[in-house]
């Protein structure tokens, strides 16, 4: 059934010109153009498999030239080969023998496997006709096992325990997906608060948010502490103290301004405290979380790999685990990811936004919950509202959830109009002065 | 004095086809041709800066791209405009709002920041006729101080405590200087032991460099455990076993592969164990070096950044701190590295090879022990016999020591009929088959 030949991956450089708007912006990040490097994989039949990394505009080159040299060890090769030793295909990528000194498994070349990884995924799924999330719960868990990478984790994470995890968790999945057939999976709202909003804007759209049924907000900081708190207060004064606000700095702050600086946004009452320092500084993570207990600590869009995430999670430096879809090497890397989370009992909220962040990542929590963490608990996936209207298969959002995604594949696809559109630097939206 | 103008940065891809030689084999980095992204500073005079970071071949191309966009940041300047405030530029070139999604501060988008940084240097200290460890060792604490970004770093190195360490180690400069000049820097000879080389090359490359009057000797390993300790009593069966032998896994193993291994090798009673796993893993090499209390634990070839390389120390994760010239952001990155190296009382043994890194670290050494460490002691650099001859300015070693470099700059230009021929794809190296 899975005897597809790849025959070619073509990358493109897609950019949307959301700077022209203040759209994303936060403490550090002022002016994205919300980008990606968008990987087709073409078969020898009508099927095709999309993936994308989500970047912020320049830079976008970088990762479409390195998704075309690592495109190598895709084309010319069924789709079975690789997805019958998905772990020796996903480290083919992270470990050619020269690239692999520009990582390893960090930055450019990190974001241009997890393109090409999703791709793959993606095409997998629409030979199945699921859903990503459907085929990765209904695969058998020594099949899971095989396509991750338990290499610089098997310390933490054995893979006779993972496998333990995935084995015990089959029990109940049919009612949690009865559940998320009824309600959808939970989810929280990024759009009414960016850092570059003015406060009337964040209070006109906090109130818009709560009355179409949210109830999770975030609220960019990391300016001027008094400004922060007056925002904070804004958006309380709008949604209340019983419904959720969660605080995000973006790494604005260095430990100690971190510690000083939660511990004043603790009379918000945060939820969590999103990305208080450099995400690298895991340690550091772990001493604001020790020293602000007030607070749970969350960060994980700009944590690299599954090793960071161990550590992380090994420090207890964070409360909150938010994966990237394509920060790390995509799927197989989250399963990795996801399974540590619930070894340690730390609840993943993964993060979105972006360009097609959200259409992958209500996969990976579906899937979490039916086949790994079986909880909601303290559970919630981002959402922020730009560019679904490029997707064939968007995010559908009701009250406040998730609905199941239900075409196959993983969601990603982009409209042929929008690529041709947005493609930089030749589309029409870059090349005329609209 | 300082007033030149920078009109133009042009940026070369050069590629050693060292692969076809086995030279730079080592159990992770099979077929290395070694490398770099190459900038040439060009301004209104006839003076030039020169900078490189190291590749191992595909890929180079990205950070050539990356540095050529970086140099926006450093064309149309004065270079006193940067150096009044380098800690600016160089975040500058870390922090641009778009391409720091790319990182922050990793992989390929950093090679670039640390090749453009470490050109600006060179310019500068040409321009003021030193030597870059002159230059550095003679500036004015204070404007040490003012070169380094603390950001993320000051909850373990506080600006004033950089400060003091600078200050008080100023005693004592003129002996240390008259020292170096009379010895040279210890160093260690990696050219035996490559991975790749047979057990005959091995001893016979051992007893020659005993000859020329080395006393360290690294040996690759990470193969097979019996073959391992095989190779390594064929060294200590050429050097004996009051000369050092050090051991580099270059991250191989997992954490408790690692500990297992790292313990059969105490039987060579290694100097080090370099990189016995993923550079990422703080906690990972805390634990081995823990568990393995008999044997001195080595890292940071792999290294990012100061924010990894300040929870090494935090951790107690390392005996031995291996900076790399060109994998964190240049010099000024480099800076904040050896001065928390000395907070935390850790020699400091940079990592070089490749091509060029023997060149650079030269400097960084020798400003460590006239400005910083003050001490020699359980401190050598790396030295590996390749490539020297396509510098302007080799290193000279007599002895097993590198002898100061006397040319004003950072030793880093290459000649003008090596970059002509090694340039990837159309030079006359790689154009035709030789």
């Amino acid at each position: 059934m899975n005897d597809l030949f790849i025959t070619a991956v073509r990358v493109i450089d897609l950019r949307f010109p959301t700077s022209r708007e203040n759209i994303g912006s936060d403490a550090v990040n002022k002016d994205p153009d919300y980008s990606a490097a968008y990987c087709i994989i073409e078969t020898n039949s009508d099927l095709r498999g999309h993936g994308l990394s989500f970047t912020l505009g320049r830079g976008t080159d970088l990762v479409v030239q390195a998704a075309e040299y690592l495109s190598r060890y895709a084309v010319n090769r069924t789709l079975s080969s690789i997805t019958e030793d998905f772990r020796a295909f996903a480290r083919q990528l992270t470990d050619d023998t020269q690239f692999r000194w520009l990582g390893p498994e960090k930055g450019v070349i990190q974001l241009a496997a997890a393109a090409l990884i999703n791709a793959v995924w993606d095409l997998y799924a629409r030979v199945e006709s699921k859903p990503l999330w459907q085929l990765l719960s209904e695969m058998e868990p020594a099949q899971l096992i095989k396509a991750i990478d338990f290499r610089y984790i098997d310390d933490a994470l054995p893979p006779e325990e993972a496998l333990d995890i995935l084995t015990t968790r089959r029990q109940g999945q049919a009612e949690r997906l009865a559940l998320l057939r009824k309600e959808g999976y939970p989810a929280y709202t990024t759009s009414a608060g960016w850092f570059g909003y003015s406060e009337e804007k964040i209070r006109r759209l906090s109130r818009e948010a709560l009355a179409d049924g949210w109830t999770y907000f975030k609220l960019k900081v990391g300016g001027d502490a008094a400004d922060d708190l007056r925002r904070g207060h804004i958006v309380r004064e709008e949604i209340g103290w019983v419904n959720k606000l969660m605080v995000d700095a973006n790494q604005k702050w260095g430990v100690l301004e971190a510690v000083t600086r939660t511990r004043q946004l603790a009379e918000l009452q945060p939820w969590w405290m999103e990305e208080p320092t450099n995400p690298d500084d895991i340690l550091g993570h772990a001493r604001i979380r020790r020293e602000v207990p007030e607070v749970r600590i969350a960060t994980g869009e700009h944590v690299h790999n599954r090793i960071m995430f161990k550590q992380l999670l090994q420090a207890q430096a964070i409360d909150v685990l938010q994966l990237d879809s394509c920060r790390v090497a995509g799927v197989n890397e989250n399963l990795a990811i996801i399974l540590m989370a619930a070894k340690f009992n730390v609840p993943v909220c993964p993060h979105a936004g972006g360009v097609g962040l959200c259409e992958y990542v209500q996969h990976l929590s579906v899937f979490d919950f039916l086949s790994v963490s079986a909880s909601l608990e303290n559970r919630v996936i981002e959402f922020v509202d730009h560019l679904h209207e490029h997707f064939v298969d968007p995010v559908r959002i009701r009250n406040g959830h998730y609905l199941l995604p239900e075409q196959p594949g993983y969601s990603i696809e982009i409209r042929k109009e929008s690529l041709t559109r947005f493609a930089f630097p030749h589309g029409a939206a870059w090349s005329t002065s609209e």
